[in-house]
């Protein structure tokens, strides 16, 4: 499973839990108040006199955090001035990036950005599996990100802070502001390890913005914008559960089995994410705990309405959250103590003494292929396209049931493979596969397999789940041939690289 | 000014804000989820189990901290552990130091505690100063002592942090419980840096505890005690005005200056603290802004029932806080989310992007002796004798004004002095000081002389309030012979050595 790394500086993966590459985390510079205004004020009036102050140079290591979604408009004004200074080659260390950003291709074309370090999707996805990036794309978990920071495999010389609401001492929050995100979380290693950071704003606010999530003590500069996005990118209105009969079925399949695992039980605690089965499977569990009055200890987000919801009527105890994803879940961060913006050191990040992700009884997860060992993909299609970013995924394959659950066939192919186009997560990692066509338990999981018994669910092998979808597509899934050259590595929460990502050519 | 440092391994002092003696910080052991329990519980049954599995040996640092106050009793269930193992010569790195600690004196002799690395008061600054500690009392301001552990003078093996509320996992606070406390902002460093962090706690809650100051990822384990102290003593139960007539004239006098010198105006900021003066100050100038109608933007705790007042009434927009003094602090602190715990990262530590001090237009302190060039003593008295902590005091004088309001004399011995007894504070810090006889501005703050011009108040140069006191005391102090053995080390706040502590012999 080891890929081939000849050529690169990088260490193969050795495992789910091995001892941490590096003995000490990275030791920053050590700065002094004396460098400071001492009436905190360190406004800039741009970001270009900011990049200027803060020593921008070519080759330089640029961070953002991906709080503000597809609304983001930050990156496009940050390279417009990076540009404009005539600076080239910078690395972009987003913590993700989205749609809207197809918008800085011109500037990878023309040399500003050299490469985007961290996991593509969508548009960039597409233009780094052309081949058309010059860097590779490292592919990191969210936990993974802070790690890299933290252990010093990637140093990052800038960062750039969208902040909803700032003052001018660069204490900073997402809760406020009419770019409201909620929580600043991806920001924070950035501003713990990056020799300079600089918060932009379109809300400054009066000393001091309280309470904070990034201080500014961790803050060399802050910058008032007109705008540094759009709300009605930043979060969604309401989300929207998934409409598809399969898809409505696979998330019921997926809370009747947590339930009939007993893991449903007084006091659990579970994750599900924004994509359409998660939030139907969240909507299934609320509507089985009302029905027999169970509550969760906590939840972890994105946080939704639903999971709002849910806290307000006492059916979760706490939302530990990492984004959030509609208005609702930024009103109630604003509003409950008992919702938590964490960072991904508390969730994530595995070079920590523990984190939340093992904590939880149950995950329920998406996958582009499964493989019949239970391994998975979340980052390219079977055409090797690299499509999907790899968000927190990796670390939330660590809690205490992980269940992927997924269509047996997308666009009329297979997802249960021989072969992965790309592995991301390790079998031993994944309990369960929940398809429209039956649940498969991972053979080593045979407590799961005994307290599932009997319920009269669909139990299957992932066999036969894998021959049921292979008869009624006509066959099994191409292979895809993958080209020599790598474009992107994905990386293991520990650094190691898992696998490569490989160029394909453009479609005719 | 500069003190003789032969023999000792310290960075002497070079002025008030000069480079740090270190480009890097110190570089925390990288840590792994892999070692921690996945279910995340981290519970020992007891101290004594927790430092054997902590690797707990001969000559370690041990740290606490001391949101406890006078009725910390986790420090003496240590040390008593410390000892059942016959473990020796720990050096103890507490934050402060309270009378109640008078019971280590046994575990001082018997070579269990070497040392306190610290600012020492009360029995055990008696007790160090007649040369009975054998280590040196190495006298750091709470921002320094963060600075101290991020920069790398001070390595701690163990951190042990009393929380009044905790979880399995080490999530905790000190908002909760019937031991609460308020904050834990002085175990932050500790559980930052430390190798290994065990929290203690008299009142475990479900995971999550939220909202947690120190997070479980930073914790080793988790200990469950009877109790961690006496909350009579914690907290006192109402924090109480100075019935001095001149200790009121002098809280009157600091008032009518602020507001005479145009301190006192919209938006402003202060902090004073918990003692006598500064409390009749704070009652002052809540009567002169009522009156106004001014309102202050925030004010710096450790937060009595006077600042929580005037946060619920509006007379000031946020409380940041460090400490807490009352019950009112703390109910306040768990209830208004404008009532901040800060750490000493935030609010004091001079090797960070600026602080919070400086940001403060005003700052009331005590001191136990000034000089006529303003430099001032606040750790001992003038027969040598090392009484009193050093707190926050040297990183509080780095506000925009910063007041020493004291009186003029002291047990028929005047403070203002021709030389101190200990140097702890740099005269150009220091910009009034005020006694019941007078105000005397410093010459440098030539600003501060104009505004007041004018005001009707009893404005003097300090040689003429020096006089007054001498001429009622029968003559200048006694300067203090000192013994050749230094027993202290006060440090200014980037590290180096600003003045030693001399033996005192016993009183017969």
């Amino acid at each position: 499973m080891i890929p081939d790394l000849s050529g690169f500086d990088m260490a193969g993966y050795r495992g789910i839990a091995q001892e941490p590459l590096r003995s000490n985390r990275v030791a920053p510079k050590v700065k002094s108040s004396a460098d400071y205004p001492p009436n905190g004020d360190k406004r800039t009036p741009t970001i270009l006199e900011a990049l200027k102050k803060a020593g921008l140079r070519d080759g330089m290591v640029v961070s953002t955090h991906h709080h503000l979604r597809n609304g983001d408009e930050v990156a496009l004004q940050l390279f417009e001035a990076i540009r404009s200074l005539g600076v080239k080659d910078i690395v972009w260390f987003p913590s993700a990036v989205f749609p809207c950003h197809e918008a800085l291709i011109p500037y990878l074309e023309d040399g500003t950005i050299h490469h985007i370090e961290g996991s593509l999707n969508g548009p960039l996805g597409d233009y780094a599996t052309e081949g058309r990036m010059r860097g590779l794309a490292v592919l990191r978990s969210h936990g993974n990100r802070y790690r890299s920071i933290q252990d010093g495999d990637v140093h990052v010389d800038i960062a750039v802070i969208a902040a909803p609401s700032s003052d001018y001492f660069g204490n900073c929050t997402g809760a406020i502001g009419k770019s409201a995100c909620g929580g600043l979380g991806f920001a924070v290693a950035d501003s713990e390890y990056a020799d300079h950071t600089i918060v932009v704003t379109d809300n400054l606010v009066e000393f001091p913005c309280v309470p904070w999530q990034i201080a500014g003590n961790k803050v060399d500069q802050v910058v008032e914008l007109d705008t540094i996005g759009d709300p009605n990118q930043i979060v969604a209105g309401t989300t929207v559960l998934t409409s598809s009969p399969e898809r409505q079925r696979i998330a019921r399949l997926a809370a009747e089995f947590v339930k009939a695992a007993g893991i449903l039980r007084e006091g659990w605690s579970f994750q599900a994410g924004a994509g359409g089965i998660s939030l139907s499977f969240v909507v299934y569990v609320q509507q089985m705990m009302a029905t027999s009055g169970i509550k969760a200890s906590f939840a972890r987000g994105g946080s939704t309405k639903y999971l709002v919801e849910m806290l307000e009527n006492g059916q979760v105890g706490a939302i530990l959250d990492g984004q959030t994803f509609d208005l609702e879940g930024v009103r109630s961060i604003r509003e409950n103590p008992n919702h938590v913006m964490t960072t991904p050191l508390n969730s994530y990040c595995y070079h920590t003494k523990g984190n939340f992700a093992s904590i939880l009884d149950c995950a329920v997860l998406g996958a582009t292929e499964v493989d019949i060992n239970f391994n998975a993909n979340v980052v390219t299609h079977s055409d090797g396209r690299l499509l999907h970013g790899i968000g927190g995924w990796q670390d939330a394959l660590f809690s205490q049931c992980t269940i992927l659950a997924v269509p047996s066939i997308r666009n009329r192919i297979p997802i249960i493979r021989d072969e992965l186009t790309t592995l991301c997560g390790p079998g031993e990692l994944i309990d369960v596969i929940v398809t429209e066509r039956g649940i498969a338990i991972n053979p080593m999981r045979q407590d799961l397999i005994d307290s599932a018994k009997g319920s009269g669910l669909p139990l299957k092998s992932i066999q036969e789940i894998q021959r049921e979808s292979e008869i009624l597509a006509g066959g099994k899934p191409e292979q895809f041939e993958p080209d020599e050259t790598t474009i992107g590595l994905v990386t293991w929460v520990d650094g190691t690289v898992i696998d490569t990502i490989r160029k394909v050519s453009k479609k005719l």
